[in-house]
């Protein structure tokens, strides 16, 4: 069979958090054109996925939170009429270290040892600083691209932290934020990662950060309701497995033998999965090579159900950080409905733990860090292995090795022809997440408008205004968060004049750089 | 149209640089099994394609080099009566450096400078020594498996060198053997490669090493013999894009709308080539991340054509070590024929550098390096651009980033119900190379005899004679070589004793290692 449409919007695989394809397409329709959606799964949504079923009502197996900034999907959200609720943080927060668990308020646990609120203070004003430097639109022009390209996550903070505490923590700021590991990501993409979501505090936060709330009957619905208002231009079980491109249209082919006909086609997926299809031509050579080089994150997501959410009775909201190599969990929210019904815990982590025995060590580990006893009995658990869909390849987002976003990334949404690129992985503002994937899908329609003359180039990117229901508050820093000297910053104060702290500096950082040849 | 044979070997693709998926092919027709190879391309050969023209008689666009301990392909040249012929080494190597040329003798270049002296004699030496630490067959079992994969090459070279003439050439080290860049590559997974090769000085070496020899006529007359021998069992043009285990036969799809049908499937392309194939049911968690993880090198192999070879006259063999960032060649090796006619210098900048007028820019640094005229003048030129091809995703081989063989590598090699996986990345000896792809293809064609019944699981793996024509010497190590002291030992034995010198150390370490905070 063979369908010809003016548009397609190849959601083939899948996409990002909240369908890019189909904010594209809804967009494009509503002026006036003609366009079609494939999908590759029988669902909409991609790495957004509400379940629905008597035990948890609904629930978000996939990715689920919003918050302040996020403008873009909260008016489309707003627009469907789909309400937002506060992920509860009313109680206390839970630090879990070395075996103790010590509750805290604000987005960080707070430290103890002097040395370590330094280098703590000290890592985040430093990230935040970098991020400073690195343009949200091109971040391999950064005055130091190069250098901090050719270095990981890990490099940089063995560089600047002197502490096993904030170097622990640090670890996790990565794991949570980018379901990987900090020896396996560039320190200029995850820098630029942290910046183009707000900073730090924006990035980490529930209260004013990105995982402030949650929509109210779950992520999917808003695909769901694109979906419904584009009627049958959207088609499920459209795996796209070759596109076209030497013909007057582009010919797309999918799995159940159909082929498409367009004169434009966005390609709404993460890069990666742009090798599932077969192009002729052949993909440009540095395009050709991106795709290969940035895997998506690894994540299994699991919601643990009980009778009664007995931690807020505890005193504790239900937010865990824990720091425990071999815990299944590295951190928790309350899942619990904003009814107070169907009282739950979310907790992941990030990479790769396939442990057996899941459920049973997650409840042992929520046992130890909330002291509860109720922790062993749950009434129900759900989870999702992200790691295991072909059309996902992972969650939540790409991540660029070392040396990758410097020689290859000036090319991740650049036009190859009439293709045309979407999905998460392509935005400037929250990349990663639901709201990068309405602003990608977005801008990639206008780009079609633009090859059409309907507007200019100068349109086709375009700001949001904030949304009113949902404000972002500024985060204040204090004169002694500015301020503080770093742990190496004090040492050079300590030692720069006299012979004997030179020596002894010497001695740490022998010992702090593993100096010593060991091979 | 639908075609049923008890076995399919999947070039769907392409794969290593001699089809693992013919040898593959080969071995199970002669055990009397019917199979059919699926080839992606209009030819055969993979990685290795030799063009036929009447300026260059046959040129090696792609893979070429062979060399002692590489018995399986020499074996298979032997039985198809091709011959091999020693890479001309006779004259001075040339080593270009700051822009100065030095002549030499051996493997590698010497140094002048007795600290760089030590420098570099402990960097063979530490590379090897580490590498006999890592099995060749499952290097995430070594002893350091997480520390040394949770390190970039980079990372190891500050650690283990001083000076900048051992760290230049390092890192030409790295870009020559494995086409991407120290920052790039895992330590474990770089050691292991250098090991599973023999060693740095085999992998390195012209003479009694990988490149010691090439084929007369071009490599890809071996995958042209067998492709023959199979006869229209191999299937040009069926690039794979369905593989469908769920029925009682593994159903396998190609672009030109064929259905084959196979008992057993042997996937014999790079892994992250397995993304350009939709599979039903999905690859298991694990293998699925693992193909989105370990892209292929960035290469350009350029062969310039001379009246003449000039440069022998002049007492140079052709081989060019050319540290120049700005250069658009790092190495050279003489490519004129056996019989001296179509004198030739065939010479590859690993890594990304499209630079233009790329033919007049390699001919002024030959001027430069060789101090001649005549480099200006060349009479034709061929030049072969990996990247750009759909079917490879770039050469030589695919690299593992940080992190990624330690969680990921072995699910390599190991099968997905009735799939077996060939490819020269899933080979133990001189994988990345023609004799990988023949080992890979021989084991994966005996893991589905195991399946059968026909052989037993310790028959799979089996090792190979030493070709009597081109046997492999020891390389010797002096007392010297063995016993000199890195810079750092040095450093240590002169300065432990006395607080001067460890005062100077410190110095040096601080600032060697960029301490003072910068951000």
């Amino acid at each position: 069979s063979q369908l010809i449409f003016s548009f397609i919007w190849l959601r083939c695989l899948f996409s990002p958090s909240v369908a890019p394809g189909l904010s594209a397409a809804k967009l494009l329709v509503e002026e006036g054109l003609n366009a079609v959606v494939l999908e590759a799964r029988d669902r909409v949504g991609g790495r957004t996925f509400t379940a629905r079923n008597k035990e948890t009502k609904w629930v978000d197996l996939g990715g689920a939170y919003i918050g302040p900034t996020q403008n873009r999907i909260l008016r489309l959200a707003k627009e469907y009429g789909i309400k937002t609720y506060k992920v509860n943080e009313q109680e206390s927060l839970v630090h879990y270290v070395k075996g103790k668990s010590y509750p805290f308020k604000g987005p960080f646990p707070p430290m103890w040892n002097p040395l370590a609120v330094l280098d703590y203070n000290n890592l985040w004003r430093t990230l935040d600083d970098m991020g400073k430097e690195i343009p949200r639109e091109a971040p391999w022009r950064a005055p130091h691209a190069q250098e901090w390209d050719s270095m990981t996550m890990q490099q940089l903070f063995d560089k600047i932290l002197w502490t096993s505490a904030a170097r622990h923590f640090a670890t996790l700021f990565v794991n949570v934020n980018v379901t990987s590991e900090p020896h396996e990501v560039s320190a200029l993409w995850f820098l630029w990662y942290v910046k183009q979501c707000g900073g730090t505090m924006r990035i980490f936060s529930t209260t004013n950060g990105g995982q402030e709330r949650k929509f109210l009957g779950g992520s999917s619905q808003i695909s769901e309701c694109m979906a419904k208002e584009l009627g049958d231009r959207v088609k499920m079980k459209r795996a796209v497995y070759s596109i076209d491109q030497s013909k007057d249209l582009v010919e797309v082919k999918t799995l159940n033998d159909e082929v498409y006909k367009a004169k434009y086609v966005i390609v709404a997926i993460p890069p990666s999965l742009n090798l599932k299809i077969h192009f002729n031509p052949e993909m440009p050579p540095l395009r050709n090579q991106l795709i290969h080089r940035v895997p998506m994150g690894s994540v299994i997501k699991c919601m643990m159900y009980y009778r009664e959410n007995f931690w807020r009775k505890k005193g504790f909201c239900g937010t865990m950080v824990i720091e425990d190599e071999e815990a299944p969990i590295g951190l928790t929210l309350d899942d619990t409905k904003p009814d107070e019904s169907v009282p739950c815990i979310m907790g992941y982590r990030p990479g790769l733990t396939f442990v057996s025995y899941r459920k049973r060590r997650i409840c042992e580990i929520y046992s130890r860090v909330l002291g509860s006893q109720e922790a062993l009995h749950p009434v129900h658990y759900e989870e999702k292995n992200w790691c295991e869909e072909e059309y996902s390849g992972g969650c939540y987002t790409a991540y660029f090795p070392p040396g990758i976003l410097t020689q290859f990334g000036k090319v991740l949404r650049e036009p190859v022809s009439r293709l045309f690129f979407a999905g998460t992985e392509t935005a400037t503002e929250w990349s990663g997440y639901m709201e990068g994937a309405v602003q990608a899908g977005e801008r990639a329609s206008r780009e079609i408008l633009c090859a059409m003359g309907k507007i200019s180039r100068s349109e086709i990117w375009q700001s949001e205004a904030e949304s009113i229901d949902v404000p972002a508050l500024p985060f204040a820093t204090t004169f002694w968060e500015r301020n503080l000297p770093s742990v190496g910053g004090l040492l050079k104060f300590m030692g720069v004049s006299t012979f004997l702290s030179a020596v002894t500096a010497a001695g740490l950082v022998a010992c702090k750089k593993g100096l010593l040849p060991r091979w």
